[in-house]
């Protein structure tokens, strides 16, 4: 505390990320990052970018990259908004759809970074409690007081809503702004970017950290009615007018723009979700169906915090998050196939 | 306008940067970037972060290059805040030290992105007059009633305020938060970083992107007093855990290492500018002592606007702000010798 401080700063409650341990031989299974390098186009681009012109300013409207990225989706350009990370892009749209003083849902389990921006932004939360299989009942989002905002996947869930469950929210509120964060979707059925010309109450929202493998470059972006993007760039264009620098954009524009290599890599961490789910079913977890790049999962026999304890000591590192009702949870990302060898190797011997 | 935007969206009143032309043969002399390639080691760092860790997010709490900069001013990484270009680093401490409501005061001519986070805050300005000659009156800001920022060396107007008076203002406002960012001050007589330790209240924001010549790199950064750092800590971490990505981390510490290369392209960039005054002055230009790597002139014969339009339509880009009492000015930046040779060898033709 100090007498410098605004009330912003003294109630703030920061987001906590996963440990980022740097050590020899530790197996890193917390954070969702892709084992995979990103696409060596995108390391390309990058090289190509780097040298004397880091002197110049990135372009601020970023056009070339929204290209690319609204190509993806068979959108236009305006149709795209793009910022640093997709936390970046969260933060923007607490800032421009939901009011100070105005109340918001999201599910009672989720992104751990909501409720840091709703305090930070003022914003009341009415959670939405989950069913007891962790499943969203959408009709609990229906004629909501204000905006809407989930993870699809849900995060730590894993679980996936339908598309038909998201246009029934989107139908029952007219009037509200629903954001869906995929950060995880292209590990999962469909994205609700297929939407966007339907509904113009519809932001999706993704990043390039997981399935491009490009968590170190810090480039998220945002899919909606041109209406909703031209808010972002207000708020960005009042914030800091730069967010991206000029070796993100050139790296982010090539890694959007080779799918070959995204679905390569994508199909590959699936069948090792799939291959590990197996696995640790077998071993007695109860694991959740997931559509993410991560699994949720107990063991009805060793409690959460001992099991991540325990693999800890081993050097493999997984998510705990020492709250109810997930205290009994872990939270493991997928790597390679090798590494999930390791780590079920490990498992069966504390099991 | 749209039934989903926040009033601070329709409000907005966003920060209009300088123009980015993509033209052969322009010369760029409009928005203060340097004219010389960032240092080698640099470029080299970059390099050598970019492959397949980009896959993994960057550490969060940047220890190592705000172990750099601490280093250049005799300072410990406590000291030290780092963000994505001294624009986010400005929005922070807007968010950190600026109370909602509160009047602050900074000068009637300045940086034009403060009027936009004072709007986009919510924070009353009590603007202070400059003196006729465009200087600063310290005793105008001596207890103020809220927070104090300004640049120094003044943008646009390049002019620089001694530690002295800099110190007069700390002490006649030890409630009150004290910001001076120095964008430009490489290019004058000293920085106020070496006043950290004397006064809790004085906050040194500066940028990598124009002495150091990486404004595509995005990094900037805060010094001052530890509870001061942590505030800013609290609110990048309630806003985007990871600003900077693993290259700009990279360049950002290798730029901030090699003082050899800074210090001649900085001396160069001085000598050019003195050159260009001399120059400006034959030729009737009123032009302020600048003491940062751009001049803010005018003609008593020529209009700046017509002065700029003449200049663009000879492919020379310059900065002219169409407001009042600046509208006779423009704000040029300092190019190499052979760019300020071109520059006025084309003045010569228009006056």
């Amino acid at each position: 505390m100090n007498k410098f401080w605004t009330k912003a700063v003294r109630e703030a409650k920061p987001y906590i990320p996963g440990e980022q341990i740097n050590q020899p031989n530790l197996l890193k299974l917390n954070t969702n990052e892709n084992p995979y390098p990103p696409s060596p186009n995108a390391i390309k681009a990058i090289s190509e970018a780097s040298g004397d012109s880091l002197r110049l300013y990135p372009t601020p409207t970023m056009d070339s990259l929204r290209d690319a990225i609204a190509n993806n989706f068979d959108l236009k350009l305006e149709n795209v908004f793009v910022g640093n990370g997709s936390d970046e892009v969260l933060a923007f749209s607490f800032m421009a759809f939901f009011e100070r003083g105005s109340t918001i849902k999201y599910p009672g389990i989720t992104y751990s970074f909501y409720p840091v921006y709703a305090n930070l932004f003022n914003v009341s939360v009415d959670e939405v409690s989950l069913e007891n299989d962790f499943t969203i009942n959408p009709e609990k989002f229906f004629n909501a007081p204000g905006g809407i905002i989930f993870p699809n996947p849900n995060a730590p869930t894993s679980l996936y809503l339908k598309l038909e469950a998201i246009e029934l929210i989107l139908q029952n509120n007219p009037h509200n702004i629903v954001i869906v964060d995929e950060a995880y979707v292209d590990f999962a059925e469909k994205s609700a970017a297929s939407l966007i010309n339907q509904y113009d109450n519809l932001l999706v929202i993704q990043t390039l950290s997981k399935s491009r493998a490009l968590a170190g470059l810090r480039v998220g972006f945002a899919l909606g009615h041109p209406d909703l993007i031209e808010a972002l760039i207000r708020m960005k264009d009042s914030f800091n007018s730069y967010p991206v620098d000029r070796l993100a954009l050139a790296g982010a524009e090539a890694a959007m723009s080779d799918n070959q290599y995204f679905k390569e890599i994508t199909k590959r961490i699936i069948n090792t979700r799939e291959w590990t789910i197996k696995e640790m079913i077998e071993l007695g977890f109860d694991v959740l169906p997931s559509q993410a790049n991560f699994i949720f999962t107990k063991h009805p026999k060793h409690r959460g915090e001992k099991l991540y304890q325990q693999l800890k000591a081993a050097n493999i590192l997984v998510r705990h998050f020492n709250t109810e009702p997930i205290s009994e949870y872990l939270r493991i990302t997928i790597g390679t196939d090798a590494e999930m060898k390791r780590f079920i190797t490990h498992l069966k011997t504390i099991i």
